[in-house]
């Protein structure tokens, strides 16, 4: 039975996020086995009837399915997050593909998460969730991606932690996936990857108002959850962009106040970050996305890892993309998945973009990436 | 007068910090004024008869005076925190110099800071310490070489923000120093580094425990000073000494916990130093040492600051060391100060050493950093 799907014949979603509920119960890959996960998604573009031009989009840490187009809901009021890339005659041309985005497994924006009812209580699971693994976002993607009757994705998209998600899926069902663009992104995080999120989680987990992930309905830890993004947020930048938007400029007077209120810009951008991210985030669901990331490990360098036997015979076609001042996943990651690539004479294609903007840049406008994107997705869908 | 110091003929010092009083009352740079300041100090080696052997030595961020040697009291049976570095026949030799160094005004380790008593009120000043910057630390260090009768100082030397002490030093007192040393440090902290610096603050001030600074003889904000104690550490730190330190190892076990307990050993790693410093440190002074430290701005940019006045017929000599691995305080930052010397035909060495241990390689054993201290030394005093 192919899903019925009566918005995806526009090329914006207008209507928010749809529910797609899992046919089967998941079985993490913790073993814990979860009955009625739901995903919230959301398509851009029209399935042709061989249903052979979709694209799949995967989101960052906290994004959302909204990853294109300004709808007439509140979750759709504003541009989606990767507006500059995707609709119509952008380089994933929404006139063309038929365009997936679901939010992950684990998140908080409609998708079944921590603060996601428990049907056998009642009450939010918290801390009962079961941990989330790339792996598990990938399965219940898979799930979705079948149920539109799909055999086979043009291509699947996603930076950060979305392109963690590009690998798995490259590495889980490499026949399903014609292309995989992995960008800013890692086969696995480094010790200092692991070190920010470590402190990020401490941060959330020692606000006293987390109490172990009870603190729904009632003070959410706000101000923990607040300085684990402005850590977050460090990390996104770069030394020389954050040189570039603040300096040392002061905030709004010319002296130095001596005391411990925001004297610098650069101070007062982090407060705004974290303040605006304790009102559209959930604490523990951000603990599930970070350990998600941590755990993630295509063992490449094992053989007998399931990415290393899938990547040594894949057809799949590989665009690399990462950023020159990306210090959280930097070039030499994407480099070494690279190189490993190709010496399994895989068909590799690598773009090293020189930007100033840190990890963050493959978020924001940049024609020379929108070039290879919609050069690449021409020349492989 | 000359103060009589009856422990400085020992070449470690043995009998725990000594307090040295102000004669006047400390103006701050921010116009508050304090009496009754003291700072606590310890020395090595003899004061020569013509007081022109003497070195001062400025420790970082949470240092304390205790910089070489294994004394009999519990402030200093452990090895000083440059014990490599200094004692006799080191690189700063105890049997040929009189070595000084002091624990920082704002601190915690017996000089006056935030945590001491307020005379006029019979309790801690918590936050109504005068925000302290570089300059205070640098003047109140001036009182107590004076006081020994030190017109001269053979070399002034640290690293991070002792380096900047050193480099205040030199700008406020030239004629007082012969040679200048500042190792991994910077005329300025980046927007970066401030951005560490106030995230970590954030997490102390959101730890309910802080009260506004009010925390004396109750609970301490430990779990927010823990957490800023992680960030700092991932900022001392390398990638590549994060990666040859821990990869990915796990901590006690051989599969991931599916939890959120500690799976990684780099995560082990922060926690232990988090909760190690808060048994040592006081957070109000954390508040203001790195506050003072994103204060500093030697201002070499404007031809009218008295850094820039001071060094443009400066006869200090100066010894600039980086490390390749920081990116807490960048080789980059390190040139520009060589560059700014060198413009005006000041006399300035610039080292860079390759060291894969981040910013904290300072603080470690190097021999090629030894053989270069030692080097220099011997040729200028």
């Amino acid at each position: 039975m192919r899903f019925i799907m009566t918005t995806s014949s526009f090329a914006a979603a207008t209507s928010g996020p749809l529910l797609f509920s899992l046919p089967a119960p998941h079985r993490f890959e913790s073993g814990a086995v979860l009955e009625g996960v739901q995903l919230a998604y959301e398509t851009y573009g029209t399935l042709a009837p061989g249903a052979d031009n979709a694209v799949l989009i995967c989101h960052a840490l906290t994004g959302d399915a909204h990853v294109a187009g300004s709808g007439s809901t509140p979750e759709t009021a504003r541009p989606g997050w990767w507006d500059e890339y995707v609709g119509p005659g952008r380089p994933i041309d929404t006139d063309r593909f038929f365009v997936i985005c679901s939010n992950i497994l684990g998140s908080c924006y409609g998708s079944t998460g921590p603060a996601s009812i428990n049907p056998a209580t009642g009450t939010p699971y918290g801390l009962s969730f079961p941990v989330v693994t790339i792996t598990d976002m990938v399965r219940a993607q898979h799930a979705l991606v079948s149920h539109f009757g799909i055999e086979r994705l043009c291509a699947v998209v996603g930076g950060s932690l979305g392109g963690m998600q590009v690998l798995e899926w490259a590495a889980r069902y490499p026949d399903m996936v014609e292309a995989a663009i992995p960008i800013a992104t890692t086969t696995r995080h480094s010790a200092q990857a692991i070190a920010f999120n470590e402190v990020a989680r401490q941060s959330v987990i020692s606000d006293p108002n987390w109490r172990q992930g009870e603190y729904y309905g009632g003070a959410a830890p706000d101000l923990g959850l607040a300085v684990a993004r402005m850590i977050g947020h460090i990390t996104y930048l770069s030394d020389e962009s954050m040189h570039a938007k603040f300096g040392r400029n002061l905030q709004d007077r010319e002296n130095l106040s001596f005391n411990f209120e925001t004297d610098f810009q650069v101070e007062s951008y982090l407060h705004h970050q974290g303040r605006k991210f304790v009102q559209r985030f959930d604490a523990n669901s951000f603990l599930y996305v970070t350990k998600a990331a941590d755990y993630f490990d295509l063992g490449l360098e094992r053989p007998d890892s399931h990415a290393a036997q899938a990547f040594a015979k894949t057809r799949t076609r590989f665009l690399v993309v990462s950023f020159t001042s990306d210090w959280l996943y930097p070039t030499y990651q994407s480099r070494a998945l690279v190189a490993h690539l190709q010496r399994g004479g895989r068909d590799v294609s690598f773009c090293e973009i020189t930007e100033k903007w840190g990890h963050d840049a493959f978020l924001l406008p940049n024609s020379h990436f929108a070039n290879i994107l919609g050069g690449f997705l021409r020349h492989v869908c």
